[in-house]
């Protein structure tokens, strides 16, 4: 089983083409239902009185919610923000934490034998608690976001020196290792420890970083793209169910070939991600679906 | 023998790390020096009377010079550029076009059986009229900068149209088809009529565009930029010069892992161009070094 812990949400997202109101988002949310196409998920985190019910059973019949506690006296995490006319640019409206503020996130007794932990963009301490509360984890990998390394930095680098693996996008490798470079970013922060580094750049793909080797791997060329939220969660769930399902060995971390692989399908679920408002797509799509692309995502790169 | 024709020019070149002045420079240089380790070149164009000998004769030993005219009455064209911190933004201090303006480019005899031809950024106009002086071309590809599709767009279009591939970068794309997805805008230039797109990302790599395909193809990762000059040219050098010395039949438009490789090969001279200042480093290496630097690459990009 693949435990994610991290923030469910209600989101309302504008682009200049379309707004929608306090919708289904959140970092795990994206990052749970996109791994579930893979491996069993469980998820921690922890939503308010004011989660619609609608969307709690759309989250069950994919996920063990045994760790989703829900707050009685506060409401749900809720972000708004706003896209501009090339969908590249977000501007943060509002940021209400309310119940995810000072949340003490449970683990399960059922799943403190997991091996296989995601910890979305948390507070880098309480990820460093819940760390510690796994009995045999064979792959634990984290992201990270601006706003913790701005005020945490120490204990996010703690938090890596912990993990089996990091994922993080490019203004936040380049902000937490203080170079422009990428390259220069992605060893850096190999040496704290990680067998391996993702780095996302949107659209542009991803800078994978492994013992010696660095490998660029290009972005699925997408032709519409509907609300970018979610693709770098979706891309990260994508990648770890992927890995977990496929492995055939407790040295996985050493098969070239399918951390390659995971990548790829982190990417495809990406750009199901983008492809329409919200989780919508990500709720639509099926298993088929998901071949086919990884199938033609292949078929592109071969060179 | 494939025929370049562009600017050759004098740059002052202005990093936050080191300022040099009046180098060798154009896009015409890079592309044809760049070529010039795969294919013979030939280059029209033209220089003023300030041209150091030393330089010119750096171009006479790698390339055909009877298309390089000198003007007695006038300098060589000159640029004047500083980037920003990150290498990633150029700001223009100075254009003085001297020699290039309302230059008239011959074609000398010798050249007009030239099967090859690579326009580089050219006033639109006087590329279509270099274009039918070459009595049969198989391949003739062009680029196109900010300045010629902002002043003459339906010009742009027309040379487009004479093309049979366009190398562009992403932001000159975008510009030249009002919309800010890159697989629209190939498509889109694509329906003018060329055989294949590739439009450049920097650092990002390409997106190619050949019939039914879109092709993402990553950039060589680099730990060490020092001048972002010349990236742009230097590969469109190194594609055409692989792609016409590698070529096995009369078809070779339509061999898509020549077309793939010949990509792979411009991103590689592309990545020695920005190594060093101006045209430092292409005038360093050898044919070994970029053939290893291609296996390289090759082997990073096998999934």
């Amino acid at each position: 089983m693949l435990t994610v812990f991290g923030s469910v949400a209600l989101d309302t997202t504008r682009t200049p083409f379309e707004t929608r109101e306090r919708i289904l988002g959140g970092a795990a949310t994206y990052a749970s239902i996109s791994a579930s196409f893979f491996a069993p998920v469980s998820l921690i985190g922890v939503i308010g009185n004011d989660f619609p019910t609608s969307y709690y059973k759309m989250l069950a019949d994919r996920l063990d919610l045994a760790g989703l506690v829900t707050s009685n006296d506060k409401k749900t995490f809720f972000y708004d923000s706003s896209f501009d006319y090339d969908l590249s640019h977000r501007t943060t409206n509002i940021t209400e934490l309310n119940a995810i503020e000072n949340f003490e996130p449970p683990v399960p007794s059922e799943y403190v034998d997991s091996r296989f932990v995601y910890l979305a963009n948390n507070d880098p301490d309480q990820n460093i608690k819940i760390i510690d509360k796994f009995k045999k984890p064979e792959l634990i990998v984290c992201d990270t976001i601006e706003f913790w390394i701005e005020n945490k930095r120490d204990a996010v680098i703690r938090m890596i020196q912990k993990t089996h693996g990091v994922v993080i996008n490019d203004q936040e490798a380049r902000l937490l290792c203080n170079t422009s470079n990428l390259v220069k970013c992605g060893k850096q922060l190999l040496s704290y420890g990680p067998k391996f580094i993702i780095i996302k750049k949107g659209e542009h793909g991803v800078l994978f970083f492994f013992k010696d080797n660095i490998i660029p791997i290009p972005g699925y060329p997408l032709e519409s793209v509907v609300d970018p939220t979610g693709a770098g969660d979706s891309f990260a769930g994508g990648f770890m169910g992927y890995l977990v399902s496929n492995r055939t060995s407790g040295d996985f971390l050493h098969d070239l070939t399918l951390m390659k692989e995971s990548i790829l399908m982190g990417s495809v679920m990406g750009t199901f991600a983008i492809e329409a408002f919200g989780t919508d797509r990500l709720f639509e799509i099926n298993k088929m679906n998901i071949l086919n692309r990884f199938d033609l995502y292949r078929k592109m790169l071969s060179i």
